[in-house]
Order: C-alpha cells, then structure tokens, then sequence
C-alpha cells in the first residue's frame, strides 16, 4: 500500500483523473485549473450539493471504499432526476485522515467513476485533502433541463396522484441487518477477549493455547446475509431512479412536484406539501414493499409500514402528476400510485389497512438530530 | 446558546437561509429544492469546489466563526476570478460536531454572507450536517465568463510578462504570529499548571490561594499584535482580487494565463509554466513585499524570499499578459511585473539580488504533505 505523502497533492490528483474523458458537450474544461469551464446556452443548470461524513452518513465497516464512491456519486446524482433533469458533471471533494492510502482513494475514484459511467457523467474537478481524523466527502453534481420541464416540490395541485417508483424500506432494513451483523461480531470477539482475560487470570496455558487455536475462527466471523441481498444492495448501492425520469418523458408526463427519498417518505411527501400548500391522502396498502423487506422487519419485529415511511435512502423518485395521467402512469412498470393530493386544509393523512387514518410525521432520518 | 438538534436540519436551513433574497438573474431558484436552478444562456459557466478541514486548513483557537465563513467563501471566490470570471452563486456544506451551538453557525453565515455581498454572490445551497468530531467545510463557487474571456493556466507565451498583484508572504507571516502567539499562551497554562501541582505536592495552602488569585490573569492571556494587524488579516481575512480582474478589464487587458495564489508563487508560476509548456524568469528584487511582512520575517530569522515564494495563502493572482501590455500594465496601481516567460528549455528560475540564479521548486504549502 502507498502513502499518500508520497505522491503529494498535485501527483495523487494526476493519477485520479489522468485519464478522464469529458463525454458531454457542456463540459468545456475539466480538472485541472482554477475552474471547471460549462457550457449551458440552451437550458437551466442544476445544481446539487452533499456531504457525507464517516460515523455519520457512513461506516466503514460495512462499506468499502469502492462502493461508497459509488454511493457518493449516485445520491448526488439523484437529486438531478429528482429536478426532471439530466446530470452531466460531478466535482469530488474528499478529505482523508493517514489511515488511508492511495489505493483506498483508486478504489474510492473507481466506484464514483463506474456510478458516473453509468449516466455518462464526468468528473470536473474538485479537492483532495487531510483530515484529522474520519473521512469527510463532499460532492457537487451539475445537470441541466429546459426551464419548461424543470419541476420544483412546490407545484402539486388538489385532485394531482401521488406516485412513488420502486418500492420503500429496503434500505433501512439493509441497515438494521449491517448494524446487527456488526453488534454480533464485536460480542464474538468481546466473549473472547473475555475468556482469554480469564484464562490468563487463572494462569491455564492448556486453556490459553485452546484459545489462540480459535482465534483466526472468530476473526473470520462471516456475517449472515443469505436472503438479505436485495436489501444490502439498497442500503450500500443505491441507483438513481433515471430510468424512470425516461420513462415519464416517453409517456408524455411532465411530474407536478418531485423529490426524491432520501430522508423516508413521510418526511418527502411533507416537503412537497408544505411547499406546494396542499394536503395529501396516502394509502397503506399501495406503499410498495419488497417481500424481504417484509420478511426482516418481521424477524426484527418493527412495524413494516413505519420502515417504509420513515426508513430513508431509498433514493426513489415521489412525484405528483395531474389525475388526467392515471391511464398512461398504469402502464409504466414500477410506478406505483399510493394516494392524491387534497385541500391544504384536510391535512397530510395515511389511511390504513384497517380504514384507520393518521396524520403523517415527519420522523426520517435527521443527521443532526441523530447524532448521539 | 442554542442546541442544534433543538431546532433540526429544516429548522436550521430556514433559519440561516429564510432572509436570502437573490440578487443575480442567473440564480432562477436558490436554497428550498433538490437542486439550485440556474441560468447561463450567453457566457460560459465556471464551477470551483474547496474543502477545509478543522485542524488541517483553520484553527479555531485563531479564528472565529465568522472569519471563518467570510474566509471559506473568499478563497472559492477567488477561484472565479483566476479564470477571469465573475462569481454569482455559491453552495455551503457544513458538518458539525456536537460542541457547536446554532449561534456559531449562525456567525459562520453571517461571515459567508458578508463575503458574498461583497461581490453580489447568492447562496443557494448546500447541506448542513454533523460530524463525529471536528468541523468540515465545502464550498462550490458557480460564475460565468465569455468564452473568448476565459483564462486558462496554460496560455503562456515567450516573452509574456509575468505580475503579480498586490503583495506576498504576509498571510504566512501571520500565521506564523498566530502560532507563536498560540504556543506562549499554552506554555504560560503549562507553567501555572505545574506551578498548582508542586503546590499541591508541597500542601502550601498560602502558595495555593495565591495562585488561585493569579488564574484569571494567566487565562486573560492577551496576545502580542501589535503592529501585525496587515499581517492577521491577511491569513485570516483574505481578499479575492475581483478589483484586479476588473482594472484588466477597462485597461483592456486579457491575460494569456492566469492563478490564484493560494499556494506560493512558485507553485503557482510552475503550474503556469508546466501547463503552457515554457520556462520563466522570476526576479527576486521585484518581488511584492510589505515592510510589515519583512520586520515579521527578521524576527522570526527566516528568509524573506522563500516566505514570498513559497508562503501560500495570499490569494494574489498570478497572470502572463503579452509584452506589447508592458506601458498599460505599468499605470495599474497594485500590480506588480516580477519577471516574463521564456523557452520551456530555459526551465523556471529565479535571479536573486545578488545577481545568483536558482531554480524555482515548489515548496508551496500542501496539506497533504503538512499532516504529521
């Protein structure tokens, strides 16, 4: 492994970026000076930024290092789908503490370039530095739409269906299944740890010997995810739902509102409200939801339809679309209508399996307030 | 003060954000949405990212809050106007940790927005979120240029001139000021520590409570700056040259290759040089230095040139413009001509006062070397 000292800070970026490509016309000018140079004469630009921090956003014993590049990139990238527009350009700012070698940041840059590859994205630019301590990424992606066919959160209307493509709560309970497979790794290895304490507090070298024979075993600790592969997938490689902004050009549907889920649905849908100055209907049973999500929020005995509400990184697309387009949305595979818009006056409401109603909160997943 | 989770991530950006009003007709939808639009019809879009890491970039026993943002924005800024740009919108991610309260963001923005005001830039957008532990900045400056107005790094020509505005090595100095002044304040507690625990040792009560009066005065440790003010604020409160990019303008001046300085002179000119394939010739004694800057460096016995040279963080521009600009370059107060470009075979000296030649290395600051 090489330090990253030993290539400096102009070295290091030759060898991330040397051989870029641009593939879109707006990319005038890539990594390399003061700026990245655009061109953007015919339509809007989008812009987008995020930032993602290690203990935070997330843990490096359950991602690596190419698959969060991967991940960085393409929730940036769904935030251009989620304007209806289309993403051309990427800036990565990563900061790095002296854990990390070169070939942490090769398979760093391999991901984020195979996500980027995927929409025909470039790299433009950005920044490598130290840090003191976790890993701090930041990124930037740039797109454009035409100014008619940008769409905002705050432009859903009375009587407008509610839509949501794929289907919700995969991701958290991904997450509740790296979380737990973690917990019980380190008990293993803390039981352990235990015996050895003990063993040599008794001074019992037959004992001692047994143990060290073990040890390499509970190293090798292999976590349990047979059957849980979808859901991994959704929590660690998320895909930014472009397909279906495709799907809805083709059908001739420009979205009323549109947002994408990163913070869980609940959270979404009020956003949407509260800017477009409506209310909304959401029913239960329409919530789309894998059949292993249902199975793990079983065996983890959490209420499925609150996984799905309030789970977060879903990375699908919410939208609201006017009640005359509800033949032509039927026949697009994997949309799914869940509820309509109503009068700001009736309330955001969830109307249950049971004909119950309940007024929907915003509970998703909040960096800030999460933070122990 | 205020705990950030008391009000959330939305609480949070509406109220950073709720009296932003934007000023630019390129900026049609800032902070509220998945994405910023913008509109660029005529010129070029320019699109520069920096991060700054706590304890790798600032040093928050140095500089405050508010410095801080006016800072952070300034030298993103100031990447705009090295591609000889105009900046109009700027994006802010900000992760924090538990010991920041919402009054320190709150003075973070108003120093971002002190910073953009003063060059009519919106805010509009970014993430604000938490970190594990230090603080993490990312900033995305967005501008705009003509296309025949752009200036690369790499249009430099034999015999071109080569100026520097304003002056260099002071915002080095500074620091170093800061440091010193840093490093006696800790010795200065070190040594009443040492002094409370031999008391203790000793049981001399009377010796206690004489250094229990004395604490006050030891933690009201006020450092020396005086007559280091230019020095101070060029480190903590830099300026991004735009009165610079504009006096070119109505000289009509373009120049053929154009930096920032963020990281010494010699760095920079090597870029300038590397890219635009050639060599230079850089003459020591025309080299910009305030007298405060030399005082600084006699009292810290360091050469004067290499803190000129290699210092960073000026935030100068560095720029080539043909020869036959010699007489117009001449009446432009605050730029200086240190040199002009040669054949790429001549490599990048130095001629020094006394009339030696050296070969110019970057030696420039660079995080990713600094981290110990």
């Amino acid at each position: 492994m090489t330090d990253i000292s030993k290539l400096g800070e102009f070295g290091l970026i030759h060898r991330l970026t040397k051989d870029i490509e641009p593939k879109n016309t707006s990319t005038k000018y890539g990594v390399g000076d003061d700026c990245a140079v655009l061109h953007y004469p015919q339509k809007e630009v989008l812009v987008t930024s995020d930032m993602l921090m290690e203990g935070i956003h997330f843990d490096l014993t359950y991602i690596d290092m190419r698959t969060l590049g991967y991940k960085s990139a393409m929730v940036n990238i769904s935030d251009i789908f989620a304007m209806n527009g289309t993403p051309h350009q990427i800036l990565v700012s990563i900061a790095l503490g002296k854990r990390f070698k070169v070939e942490d940041l090769d398979e760093f840059y391999a991901g984020l370039r195979e996500a980027c590859a995927k929409w025909d994205i470039d790299v433009v630019g950005g920044d490598t530095t130290s840090s003191r301590t976790g890993l701090a990424i930041s990124i930037t992606c740039i797109g454009e739409a035409a100014s008619e066919d940008v769409v905002y959160r705050n432009g859903a209307k009375e009587t407008d269906l509610i839509c949501v493509s794929g289907d919700l709560g995969a991701s958290y309970m991904g997450l509740q299944i790296l979380e737990r497979e973690k917990a019980v790794y380190y008990s293993q290895i803390e039981e352990y740890n235990k015996k050895v304490r003990d063993a040599q507090a008794a001074n019992d070298e037959a004992k001692l010997a047994a143990l060290r024979a073990q040890r390499q075993t509970v190293e090798d600790f292999q976590p349990d995810f047979a059957g849980k592969e979808y859901l991994l997938d959704r929590q660690l490689k998320p895909e930014a739902r472009g397909d279906i902004v495709d799907e809805l050009r083709k059908a001739n549907i420009k979205p009323t509102a549109m947002i994408d889920i990163s913070d869980g649905l609940s959270s979404e849908l009020l956003h949407i409200c509260n800017q477009s100055h409506c209310g909304c209907r959401v029913y239960e049973k329409e919530i789309p939801i894998d059949y292993q999500t249902a199975v793990a929020a079983e065996q983890f005995n959490m209420n499925l339809t609150t996984c799905a509400l309030n789970g977060g990184e879903d990375y699908e697309l919410l939208f609201t679309v006017p009640i005359g387009d509800h033949e032509k949305i039927k026949n697009i595979k994997g949309i799914r209508q869940i509820g309509y818009i109503t009068k700001e006056s009736l309330g955001c409401m969830l109307s249950t399996r049971d004909d119950n109603e309940f007024q929907l909160e915003a509970q998703g997943w909040n960096p800030i307030r999460d933070e122990k």
